[in-house]
């Protein structure tokens, strides 16, 4: 396998500005960065997304994953991020070697067309995803594929996380997304954080991250400090890990589709505070848990 | 003019369901409801919003009115939700009266799609806007437009909306949004409060609702839940509010785009705290403020 081409271009997460308090004081306060970042796969713009720009690269893979324009990390050649134009050019090794684009593989531009077509159908919604043909695609996980969690493992992701969090203590405004070890010596641990202004670019991009650095999602935990909602709960089967855990709350397409897509889901995650949802046979509870 | 067709479709927004707490004991929760609503114009479908479903055909007019794709509510003929379907058809004028879909008074289907396909390049960013063009479209609010806010006031809308939370209190999973007085006897006062799984959703039915009862943005305050981003400040911007609250924090595209439209800008509002971050003009603030 040839080398792939990567840019390391993430930017600084927060800048200041001046603002006026209650006691009309002028303080220099911290905020979230979020720029523009156009999309480019083999040379045509497929979408821009507000990010705050602390995993580019990361994210402009997981996207390409999360929405299955992407089959794997091999027909990558290179992801390389100019943010003087606010783009990131992902190139596959078809364009790279033969100059033929990768969409031309599955039904050429028109398929990919249609792919893009029933994207816009669908992610009006303020969320990002092409809600239907992308569940379809969906397998459950099984029942005996995950880790089997302790409460400490449980309590130990919760507390981590917590004190992880960087640019949200400073300037709010971000969510965060933590992919952690499941399994072994390590159970709890934080294998990668991310955060930016919208919560879906900070799970796209752990799943950049998981296929760059080969790591799979069977034995992991996720951790969002944002709501679990369809999409979010859709972006975790994707990368295959069984195990949800939000400080927020949930909505009811979160709830069934965990239901129905096998994977264990914690909410309410607050000190030593936290609600079990779906999936009780991963969890060493409490006694009373049946 | 002729009577506007509206369907009261509005959906209970929580369901309860059993989770499991961390004593090991089931307890009966409220979730958010969270649903699939596809939207239809003159018979075309357009998106797919994820919606609570409290305001469904206020989300859908203000949806097509903050997408330009609809100038005025006098070209819509009815508004009609079927939930058995997961569809809003909304119906022009000129379909209803001479079976033509209104876009081709705007160059026709291509022309639609030209637009169509503008938003697929843009929305992936889980905000749901088409942000460079609808953005060249807008005018900065003059300084002399928009109420004149005193520290009580802008207290009591802090307060009143903290009250009305009804949604987010049992089920957590929303952003809410409302629209209050900023002028006269009533200054402060809510007159539309909506909460929804997404904050753009909870902004557009504002929008939606502002149309259907002919409320103008000038004199105006707007309160979200949710984070200021650059998507938030655009569609204040487009109903034309000039003071946006928020209890979150901002984003540095967010703050920008403020500075440029004119907005004034209160952020991190929490108890008797806020920040203001652009447009102090507008502001009566405390003796220290400039």
């Amino acid at each position: 396998m040839t080398r792939l081409l990567l840019t390391d271009a993430a930017r600084p997460a927060v800048v200041e500005v001046e603002a006026i308090d209650e006691h009309g004081c002028a303080r220099r306060t911290a905020i979230a960065g979020e720029h523009p970042l156009t999309l480019f796969l083999d040379r045509r713009e497929l979408v821009t997304l507000m990010t705050l720009g602390a995993a580019p690269e990361e994210l402009a893979l997981g996207w390409l994953r999360n929405q299955r324009l992407l089959e794997r990390l091999d027909d990558v050649a290179a992801v390389q991020v100019d943010w003087s134009v606010s783009a990131v050019a992902v190139t596959s090794r078809p364009m790279a070697e033969e100059g033929r684009p990768i969409w031309e593989r599955s039904g050429g531009a028109s398929a990919l067309d249609e792919r893009l077509r029933q994207r816009t159908v669908t992610t009006g919604c303020g969320q990002g995803t092409m809600f239907g043909n992308l569940l379809d695609a969906l397998q459950p996980l099984a029942p005996d594929v995950g880790p089997r969690l302790s409460q400490a493992t449980l309590q130990a992701v919760i507390d981590r996380v917590r004190r992880h969090e960087s640019i949200y203590r400073v300037a709010g405004a971000v969510h965060g997304c933590a992919l952690c070890e499941g399994d072994g010596e390590q159970t709890g641990a934080i294998l990668r954080f991310v955060e930016d202004v919208g919560r879906h670019n900070a799970v796209d991009a752990i799943a950049g991250w998981m296929w760059l650095n080969d790591v799979r999602g069977e034995d992991k935990i996720f951790y969002t400090t944002g709501r679990l909602t369809s999409e979010m709960v859709i972006k975790c089967a994707q990368i295959r890990v069984p195990v949800l855990v939000s400080r927020s709350g949930l909505t009811q397409m979160g709830h069934d589709l965990a239901g129905r897509l096998g994977l264990t889901l914690f909410g309410r995650c607050q000190g030593s505070h936290y609600l079990l949802f779906t999936g009780a046979h991963r969890f060493d509870g409490p006694p009373g848990l049946a």
